[in-house]
Parts: C-alpha cells; structure tokens; sequence
C-alpha cells in the first residue's frame, strides 16, 4: 500500500504510469476473487460493505419492489432496504433464520431480492444462505448475502453458493478501511449505484483507490496463501483455529460469574466474535471498565456510532438487549490479551454490580 | 496516514483507541472546513466526489422529480441526473453556461436541484455560480456545485456562495484517493445514500476510513495555511500562480504549431488545466508518443475509464470533440517538465501529420 499512497495514478490512463496502476488493481481483483470462490470479473471493488450492500439494495429493486429482510440483518441492510416494500422474517433463540419462513415471505411478480447474512455480525451465528438461495432461485428472486462479518474467519465459496450478490469490507478480514468489494454473479446486470465513469466495467464509477485495493488484495492472498485450496492449511485456517480457542476461553472465563452468558450458537458459528449477556450491569459501564484495563470491547453493532441503543438482532432472538457486550479477537490477539481479559472482566463487573446495591 | 493505515481503530467506539480516531477525523473535518469556507458540521466525508454527487442527486431529487443540468457538467452529474427528469441547458464557445438559462429552465414546484459545476473539469473554464444561485433561491429550488476541479485550485467559499451542496474529491487536491466531501448547507436535511450506521452525524453510513481523512485534512491544512484567510499568499495562491504560468507556457508552446488551438476561457478558469485542439490527428496517438517522452497527459474526462468517447463538454461548445488533449499541472510538477512537453508536442505532432500524408 505504501508504494501507493503516494501515487495519484490513475488505472484508466493510457500513460504508463496508468498501466502500471491497472496491474496492481487487477491482481488484486484475483486475490480477493479467490479468497472468495469468485471469478475476478465478479468482484466489483467499492468503498466497503455499507457502499456494497446499498448498490445490492438499489439495483436489484428496480426489478421489484418487494424484498425480504431477517430481522437479524446488519442495520445497513434493513435501513435501506426499508426504502422499499419488505417483509422482516425473525430468528430463533440462537439467532438462526429458518429457510421455509425466508422462502415463504416470496411475493411471486412483486420480491426482487432477499438478503441472508452469512455470519451474524453480533452473535456469529452461521446462516443457512445454501437452502435459502435453492428457495429463492425456484422462484426466481435475486439472493443477496451480508458476508461482511464471514468473509476472512471462514471459507467462502460464491460461486458454490449460487448467491447473486455478496458483500465484503476489506477492514474486516485484515485489510484497510474504506475497500470493499460487491460480487455480481456473471451475467447479473444492475444498474450501478455511482455512475458516471467506466470504472470496475461501468460497474462503479469513481477513481479507483489503488493503494486500498492493493491492501485487500495482499490480506486476501495472505488469508488464502499462495498454493492450494483455500482451506488446507491456509492463514484462514490458522487464525479461524486460534480465534475458536481464544474466543472459547472468553467465554469459558466471562461465564464463570453468575448471571453472564454467551449468545449465540456455540458451535455453527464464525470463531472471531462472541457475545456476552451480563445481567444487572449496563454494558456501556463494562466497557468504561475494560478500557480501562487496556482492553477494547465494544456493545451493540460494528456499524453504528455515536449510539448506544438496544440490539435488534437480540430482540430478535428473545433476549434481554440492553445487557450485552461483543468481544471479537483478530489476527493480532494474543493469549496475554485473552488472560487480560479474564483477569479484568470478573473484577469489573463484580463492583458495578456492588455499586448497584 | 502512515500512522492510521496499520490501524483499525474505529472513531465510533467508547474505547481510547476510538477516542483518538475520533480526533483525527475532526482535525481533518475543520481543515477541509476552514479550506471550503463551511463549518466543520456541514463537511460529510465521502469515499469521493463521484458519491458526494450520486448522494446530492439522490437526496435532493425525493423533493421534486425535474433536475436542471447543464451539458458541459462533469459524467457523474449528468448520469446520476439522468435517472431522474432532465432539462439540460448549453453553454458559450468557452464553455460558460448561461445563468439566465438555467433559472428559466426550473419548472415550479416540480424542480428540486440545479447542478453547476464551480469550474469545467475538461476546459477549466469557471461558471457564474454566484448568479444561479441567487435565481434559483429566489424560486425555492436548492443548487449542487460539483467543485471537484475547482477546490484547492482557486479559493472555495462556500458560505458566501450561498449554495445548498457541494461536492469534492481530495486527490485532485493533493490528497488521496478514496476520501472526498459533500458539503450540505446548515439546516437542510437530506436522504443518506449509504445508510445503516450514525456516522458522520448519521448523513454517510459505513466505517469512517481514518488514514485517507487525515490525508485529506494535511491536504487541506498545507493549501490554506494554518494562519491568515485563505486568500493571503497561502500555498493554494502559490501553487495556483505557478500552476498559470506553466499551463500559459503549454499553450503557448503547443499553439506554436499549426491548427492547434487552446479551448476554454483564457481568463475565468482554474489554473491547472489547459485543453488543447490538434486538428488532424487522434488524441490517442498524441498521447501515446508524449508518453514515449515521459509526459503523462490525457484525453476525455478525468472519470472516463476505458473509454475514449468524444468529450460531451466539447460538443456542447460547438467545437471538433474527437481532437482534444487535456494537460494539467500539480503541484510537483516542475519547469523542466513544461519544457519537456515544449521539446516533445512540436516533433510528436508533426510525425503523426506526416505519417497521416
């Protein structure tokens, strides 16, 4: 990236140093095309998930004006989605959509599109997006997938998937903010969300930001590795095993304190995130406390700032909303940071509870 | 940015890291601010003028489905509008557009914008903002300035121009790609394009790219300077007047030639670029042997990609639209390069004239 930055060169030029520009975009292209189970003329690169998802959104509901929405969806998918005619279908307990109930809010002539998250952003909860799309395609309904919070913590195979779209932001798995990628199944056209230039093949106009792209592509081919399938031995699978372990210890040391449990589903599940409830304590508190150990911890959703309010996807699940808290590791957690965690939470939230009588 | 790229620390989060991000991004807010003559509150930060346009457009035109555009704007104007009822009006042998068309061209009550460009991207010729603005207030209509070739080149006051929005790119003005603004005037409310998340006051959707802001904002901060108004020999004058010298000298070296003339306003225009006719060849093959000579030098729009269509702008000022080569200065660019352009254009050009018999 570096090499980049402080380049303006710009990928459409006929000049050399726009040639030169075009290479590092496409190699990355295949980077993240292969990361993903895509063919890299189906990555279209924009500036995150949040850009991908509305461009999903957009497109697809000029063809329809009725979509279906998990209520467990991230926020940028149900807010812009509520721009239209949609149908909220819930969760169960754990977080998990049912696939007939999907199916069944289908509006034959009138649903466009249906969104399936691969992971759940709050809970990890993995989602059945395979028996979702085999609904929706005998149906004809386009099937977009969230893979925002999946994309880099477990394999992902587009293609195998038979969805139509799917988005991904570069900063969850590794790569810098402000890149992301939409997948556009091959010969899916939808009308662009920015126009105005050819860039990404008329698919997102805008100059391409070389410096980012190259950074997703090089997380993307570190993740994957250079040789093989992307799941023997890959960097993915390494950080997804250290991550199921460190996470599993979170857990294992949060839940030691009476009236704290993980949400979620413990085993189908993306391994770099889990979900506490603490009862009796507001979580915004226990962050104030665990910054204070030194430890980053955060409530509510990845997308949203400056509010704290109650989580949709635990009402959703019939959970208490506004006692929870989201721990997730990265590729940079060590187990020091895991001790640290243990050694602080009980600490923490102990006196919070005092202090509350 | 060095500093922020191996981070990804989100300004949202309560936690000190967060805390940190959040201070950067609002330096960078007030200097892109203070640069535009805004208030750091009406700064949105896009991931680039192309969304800061589609954003205007699609915000602006729920209040009324006629837009007004006129036909030398930039591609990401005229696409993004096009979706939408058009009536387009033309503009002089310079490339200005009339500002008394413009106004007659709103039909009450149904007209929500009015796009003018602050100057033309292809013949640098500046636009008479000030006056349309008056006119279309006077009818309740808002105004979108697309200042994406202007900004950092001449002063920007966008408080005093009285304009609604205004829409900009920070690497054409010395920052990186992938970060850019849409300034929305005090009070008024607009539809987000990237919804789903309270950034950015809840007006831009998605994680805020920290690096690229702060490169935005050292961008900003270096043009203006920290002290005096922006007018008092700041680096945008300094640059600004060395950028008019060098662009006189291409056009006088390059005029030197038969049938090549240069377009635009010679006068009301931003300094940094020229737009040169050369009667009888193609403007590929032109910028195909000034590569050979290490110039960098394009044809058509900055945002068109892949393509070489003839420039629309061109077209709208009545002159041969497949002849036209674009150059432009920075600020790294150098005498010894001007002069390298003087030495090649002459010899260049006389090749293809003779090859073509």
């Amino acid at each position: 990236m570096a090499a980049w930055l402080g380049s303006a060169a710009d990928p459409g030029r006929v000049h050399t140093e726009g040639r030169t520009a075009r290479a590092v975009v496409e190699d990355a292209r295949e980077a993240v095309a292969a990361l993903l189970g895509a063919r890299p003329r189906e990555v279209v690169f924009t500036s995150g998930a949040t850009e991908s998802i509305a461009t999903a959104v957009w497109g697809a509901a000029e063809r329809g004006p009725h979509l279906v929405v998990p209520a467990v969806e991230h926020s940028a998918v149900r807010e812009t989605s509520a721009l239209f005619d949609v149908t909220e279908v819930g969760a169960d307990g754990l977080g998990r959509v049912d696939p007939d109930e999907v199916v069944a809010a289908i509006r034959p002539g009138m649903t466009s599109l249906v969104h399936l998250q691969l992971a759940n952003h709050e809970v990890a909860t993995l989602q059945p997006v395979s028996e979702v799309v085999a609904g929706c395609h005998d149906r004809g309904v386009l099937v977009h997938v969230d893979a925002a919070a999946a994309a880099g913590h477990v394999p992902v195979d587009f293609g195998a998937s038979g969805a139509d779209l799917l988005s991904v932001s570069a900063h969850k798995l590794g790569g810098p903010p402000g890149i992301g990628a939409l997948l556009v199944r091959r010969g899916l056209r939808l009308r662009p969300l920015l126009l105005g230039g050819a860039q990404e093949r008329g698919r997102r106009a805008g100059l391409e930001n070389v410096a980012a792209i190259a950074g997703f592509g090089a997380a993307a081919r570190r993740l994957r590795g250079d040789a093989g399938p992307p799941t023997s031995h890959s960097q993915l699978e390494h950080e997804a095993l250290a991550a199921r372990r460190r996470t599993e210890d979170v857990v294992r040391a949060a839940t030691r304190l009476a009236d704290v449990v993980g949400y979620g589903d413990p085993v189908e599940r993306v391994p770099h995130i889990v979900c506490l409830g603490v009862a009796g304590v507001e979580a915004e508190a226990v962050l104030v406390g665990l910054d204070r150990a030194g430890i980053a911890a955060h409530s509510g959703s990845a997308c949203s700032s400056e509010t704290l309010e109650p989580s949709p996807v635990l009402a959703a699940m019939g959970v208490e909303a506004e006692r929870s808290l989201r721990v997730s590791v990265g590729w940079s957690t060590t187990d020091d940071d895991i001790a640290a965690f243990a050694d602080a939470f009980g600490p923490v939230v102990d006196r919070l509870r005092a202090l509350q009588g």
